[in-house]
């Protein structure tokens, strides 16, 4: 089969390789890829690795919807041809993640664990739960890291309630759930983007407005009559924190999801208090919490937003999409 | 009667004055004062005002204890004679604070209204809530802002359980309110200090650890086992915020409570997102949660401490007190 | 102006009188009536006055929308010319509802207040809230009872989810909000009734599924492969909880809000405490969930299902049409 | 070893016989036993098996605390050695319960789930936690089911606040971990029981009221000025449930657990809805909060009250205790 691995950091270093089809030991499942969605954090990791300690030959990527093609010894949650997704961080099921005070959690799939970018991947069993039934494995694949943060972020967190206003950052994988996650709660939308056709994309996607991402605070007031925004998803991250903390409704929300700004963040403390806001680090989410995304994926009639698909053979072509900034997902198929 | 009036800016311009007691007019009562106690925030309204809009010659204070001396018409929530408090923002019932995101209310007594460093006080009945039967009105009067600011934290937003961990910075009032209110709870408390007799007399009231300032971080993983704090009311502020967020569990959070630091806050987004944990800004508290907690200090029996208590002519050592640290509150008597 | 007034209980009782429009006091507004919903428990009142001590003449119902014709002295929440809708309970702003355990509070418009079938209300200004700018004041006089009950037994309380099941019993007011408000939220819903013109008629308004009345249990089994429904609004009550018990997801919820089957309420332990569940007693909600419901009906354009709309001397023909069960809500207009 | 076995129903179906010890396989760890505390439950189980499919011979009991003596291949969680206690509901980590609306689950530990009644026991390393280190094992024999039953009630689905009001029925285990975390969170705490001594030692346990089981509704509302109680611990179930929702402050909460009075629940919908009031079907609780339990227990300093301890031999002995209700636990010590 092939998997793609890097040798070292550096794209040069990243190659299409020809390897064994793994065989699944007790407790694990073969899974016969159809689809893996690539994440920003995915050429991060090409790149320099993100200072996690990676084992060479490394695979990236975490995104993988396929099919069961075999199971180990004493599989009970899955049977051969089940359609599955698989989690982002791997062993996390639900109440809180795991990791200390001191010692960060960083294990997910594409960094420290082996990733996904290859024609079969075996995994204990823990690691997938069952695919929605209304999504093809291609649009399947966005739900477990882009699809999980923002439901996380604005459901299993956020408690997000019909009427409220929700703000997205960009027109990314995690914004375009946003917006379309919120929208099927009954929330008001608001997306900020530097590009007038992707927010009159966003605007048919049914964003109620889309804003430029120049002096989007002073519209947000000015669209609200000063109220505010209940939900923010922070994805610019660092000190655009502060501008968050201005456009935040009194007993708002803002969810940091996004570095891309840099990793101090920093905010006005006048505004977070007087406002009883909160700020809310986000890290993916749990299985549970993606296990119930799916099934309101199904409810919903959630379709994600994928920009572009990509060959197995193209996944160069790909991280440059992404790193021109995609409108939604951007995923490898396999067939 | 006496009232301490600003007639400007700095202590020089804060004067003792004879006026009338005033009429308590419909809906309004008039309370006798037997208390008023002070917060650091009053050394600053006094110094250059906070920037707040006030009406010269201005009264500051917010949190007084007194008994109803008369009351006007249409009052139906207190009798004369009842023993009552003030609550800090006035109007602030229950739900979300007032307020806009981009207009913050800031509107407490003793900043924009008019403050209680009086004999008596006329103010609408909603402003104040029965003191609890268990303290005397010294003991009453702290309630308002530093018991309410505490309990607010950590019970009302942060929904504090037995077993969980809590630390609060120093021991003003905020703080040793904290330790009492999560000691009462079945919390393990630590309380952070430079200086060792305030240590001590921390672990005579029942903290679990108090530890030097210098440290405090490592101290805390240490004495955890790396596990870290659930619960921090950070007190300091400012970039100081990033330590807390070093020391606060996996889905933990900080309480952002003071601003002696600074008002610009800031952290790393890595210790927020990988450890899903929650800064939360706390603007004192409402009304509802202040009955809460009147019931609460009756059923936990539990003793607010004054590190020293003035007579009313004596105001401007109380300041200088305050200004210095105090082990808990400072408090004007009037008999 | 003309107002219905009760002079005892029974149908023959009731009488469209002339009286002399009321002048609002201080801290009251006078709202020119447009709509009035009726309910069924406003049958009930005119029918026998449900016990409450009622002062006749009694003018019944408790929900309208009008606009403000006149403001008393020290009005400040509103302006002559606002579009405004009354509140079930005046008096409950947020937080707990009145009342003690052993008193009951049982206080509403049209039971023991007096009611709002007139053409002018003389009526404190706390006890209104401004009316969504998206429905007219037909549609919004639906709001108070029959809308804030599901809200609240669903949003409020039960924190309602995208992809969660709901399931409403019957087609009156409340089941319908609950069904517009449940599809808005991004949930599967549910709807039992014995007539099929009106299952089909639910099925139009978006119900994924529209069931008998008889052997609806075994229906919802089959219908979620075992599953069950996440949050059931109980409107038949009585002895019939124990079906819903039956029906009820594991983690479920059950909002027991009618008492069609009596008032004595029945179920089965083992489903209770098996399933981890909640039966939830509903009481209409408070002022600031109806603000949040009138925000929500603008952002989600939620529009009432009317059956019919009556004039006001037609109130005898609207409560015979309400007696036998209409399909949504019954409106008195007044122009 | 030794291990009590059931060849049929009834008390005479109960031998103690002698069994090899058995081998821990993958994944699994071996347990010696040092104590193993009885429920009301395993009487029952004894009588009549409950309904459940149990497969002869049947160890009963579901709570012990031991010692690892032995693991096998794969263990990660424990080392040889360490102190630990089982969970009533073997993989209920977190989160939602197993079963289905229609599937009720009902598989703990000697109930479907062979028992712990034996001088040592292999089960999944998943099925225990570790033991607090403030309690020996005789103490932490108890917390498995009545010590989780009551934190769950109290603490994890009631988020017990201080100053609330917490009834609970008699003296029996789960009742007394009730009174003990609730006076550790800082609450108010009723005790009902008919026996005076009974009254006596709840009162010196630290129960703010003990209360004759007659009138005991009135009692409270004399005690609590009519406001009644926040959260009530419903162990005798059945009709009684009805007095449970006369007692119940407004939005407050039900805990139903015990079945002593029938499996057929019922109460009034008035006072159900009027007081806005949650009824909480509660089963044990899950693998998170047991360990939140164990935290607790060290912090708090919570010694579980034990009413006599038996040998092994006793096990007769010990249920007839059981039976004639003792005052806190009956536990079997091994050593």
């Amino acid at each position: 089969m092939r998997r793609w691995e890097m040798t070292g950091f550096g794209r040069e270093a990243l190659r299409l390789q020809r390897v064994p089809i793994p065989e699944p030991g007790p407790g694990h499942i073969l899974v016969k890829s159809a689809a893996v969605s690539l994440n920003y954090r995915d050429t991060l990791v090409i790149e320099h690795g993100m200072g996690l300690a990676l084992d060479f030959p490394f695979t990236p990527a975490s995104d993988l919807a396929g099919t069961i093609a075999a199971i180990g010894a004493g599989v009970t949650r899955f049977q051969v041809g089940d359609r599955v997704i698989t989690t982002f961080f791997p062993g996390w099921i639900a109440g809180p993640p795991p990791g200390t005070a001191k010692a960060l959690d960083v294990r997910c799939l594409g960094g420290v664990h082996p990733g996904v970018l290859a024609e079969y991947i075996a995994v204990p069993e823990d690691w997938c739960v069952a695919a929605p039934h209304s999504l093809d494995l291609v649009e399947a694949s966005t739900l477990p890291c882009a699809g999980l943060t923002a439901w996380f972020a604005l459901v299993e967190r956020g408690r997000l309630k019909a009427g409220q206003s929700v703000l997205v950052q960009g027109t990314g994988g995690v914004a375009l759930f946003g917006l379309q996650i919120a929208k099927a709660h009954g929330a008001e939308v608001f997306v900020t983007s530097s590009a007038p056709d992707k927010r009159e994309r966003a605007r048919a996607l049914g964003a109620d407005h889309a804003i430029d991402r120049d002096g989007w605070v002073e519209a947000v007031y000015r669209l609200t009559a000063d109220r505010g925004i209940d939900h923010i998803l922070e994805i610019v991250g660092g000190a655009h924190l502060a501008r968050s903390l201005e456009a935040v409704a009194v007993d708002g929300r803002v969810s940091v999801i996004g570095v891309i700004a840099g990793y101090d963040l920093s905010g006005a403390a006048g505004n977070l208090m007087l406002k009883s806001a909160t700020v809310q680090g986000i890290r993916v989410g749990h299985r549970r919490a993606l296990e119930d995304l799916v099934r309101a994926v199904d409810v919903m009639a959630l379709k994600p937003v994928i920009d572009r698909r990509y060959a197995l053979e193209d996944v160069p072509a790909a991280l440059d999409h992404l790193e021109r900034g995609p409108f939604g997902k951007i995923v490898i198929g396999f067939d």
